[in-house]
């Protein structure tokens, strides 16, 4: 869109370098982005927010599955106001787009979430992948999806994860294609953030990961596999909002695919080492 | 054959647990035993000898080559006495088993050299794969070839080493099989030995490594690949012992295969983190 604002004589906007406390100002002011290319090297994060009955199984099913759930912040029941990953941050305006599920239906996909606010809701924001993405090109892996300019494709495996309450279900992943002489160096990077799911989960073979066939991912765009890449699968957070929508919540609010929270805290933060 | 010693009635020797040492005083005493399964944690390492004029090419070729030469010790010419990785230790006499090239040709398998040594001679010990086998086997990663009692498979790569003098050619790589889902730990524990040839250079898709055909290796035994296995290769020294022997040096003595040095040093001491 900042592209678009240059073709129509407008200011280009270099959200790569913005901070994310001005991002999440634009969000609020109406801004409808996704998180890809903004504020580099800062956490991204995925949202949650559930009644407090729900918040409890939610937040057990985090603590026992750690890889695809990486909790960064859980807020006090009723309180929308971030204190840990970016101070301040209102949960309820300043994610671009939100997804509104009642009963497990999507109901609405609003871009703020004031009028669904209630004095039990529990907000989770759970670091993402895209925290660690920018030290990926940094060291020349390329990023198959965005090469293409499409999702990044999703698969739901055959790993059980650790079930807690109401909450059970199979671990989703996120796919990247690497070249099989950098998929060693993608797994050293990515193990430097174990808060976001760390190192890959499975490498190759995914049949055995119960993917019959790559070119159907369970969600994003079909993957763009180069000759040479191996397919390289993360937990991704995607797992706790299908295993909590799957529970039917009688509300549960969670961030429109890609349209995931800019934290404060800058990946770095996050790393190992 | 400590196992045969039992079956004959002899002791039991627990060489997994003995000092190396003691177990390289063994090989000084007649032992011919390799090092696989023996002073579990220490160092195991290859050996280069070479007059000290291919011996300027040789240091920098290590050099220049650093994943597949990780050189832990150099001696000074005409000294076989080690100080640094195992202090005391005698080059010609502390390695169960020798090769003997001459001219580039295999002329001697002799199970000590002091017959070949000149004041000339320097020798170069350098860390090999074993070094971390136990952390692997430790973290439940299964060693396939171990399993059936067969060596290591080896496969010359397409990837060019950089030449140093009149050494020049092509990388070489041992490969492991690895279940999909420990690939990842693999690389981490491999990626703390970075002087023991540290992180795969390359996983799965072995075509584009240039291996035509896995079950033909060219050194080494035919691979035991499980259902659900990927093939995981990293460099190896044997990458320096072929360079350095198709250069023809008028003498040069190596480990035999497999019978390599045992040093004083534990894994531990050239681990990162």
């Amino acid at each position: 869109m900042s592209d678009n604002a240059a073709a129509k004589g407008g200011p280009v906007v270099d959200y790569a370098h913005m901070h994310p406390k001005q991002i999440r100002q634009r969000f609020r002011d109406g801004l409808v982005e996704t998180g890809t290319g903004k504020a580099l090297g800062y956490v991204q994060a995925g949202l949650a927010i559930l009644p407090r009955d729900f918040a409890t199984d939610f937040l057990l099913f985090c603590h026992r599955n750690p890889k695809p759930c990486s909790v960064l912040e859980v807020t006090d029941p009723g309180d929308p106001i971030l204190s840990y990953c970016a101070p301040g941050a209102d949960v309820r305006t300043d994610l671009p787009k939100y997804r509104v599920y009642v009963d497990g239906e999507i109901a609405d996909e609003p871009t703020d979430i004031a009028r669904y606010w209630r004095p039990d809701l529990v907000a989770f924001v759970m670091a993402g992948a895209l925290t660690w993405e920018y030290a990926l090109l940094a060291a020349g892996i390329p990023i198959r999806h965005l090469e293409k300019g499409v999702a990044h494709p999703i698969y739901v495996t055959n790993i059980q994860c650790s079930p807690a309450g109401r909450l059970r279900g199979r671990l989703v992943t996120g796919m990247l294609p690497i070249p099989a002489r950098l998929v060693a160096r993608a797994v050293q990077i990515s193990s430097r953030f174990p808060r976001a799911h760390g190192a890959p989960v499975h490498i190759g073979a995914p049949e055995y990961l119960g993917i019959a066939d790559l070119q159907r991912p369970d969600y994003g765009d079909v993957p763009n596999i180069q000759p040479g890449d191996v397919p390289v699968f993360w937990a991704t957070t995607v797992t706790a909002l299908a295993i909590a929508r799957d529970a039917k919540p009688p509300l549960m609010i969670v961030h429109a695919p890609n349209y995931v929270f800019i934290a404060d805290m800058k990946s770095e933060e996050l790393a190992t080492g």
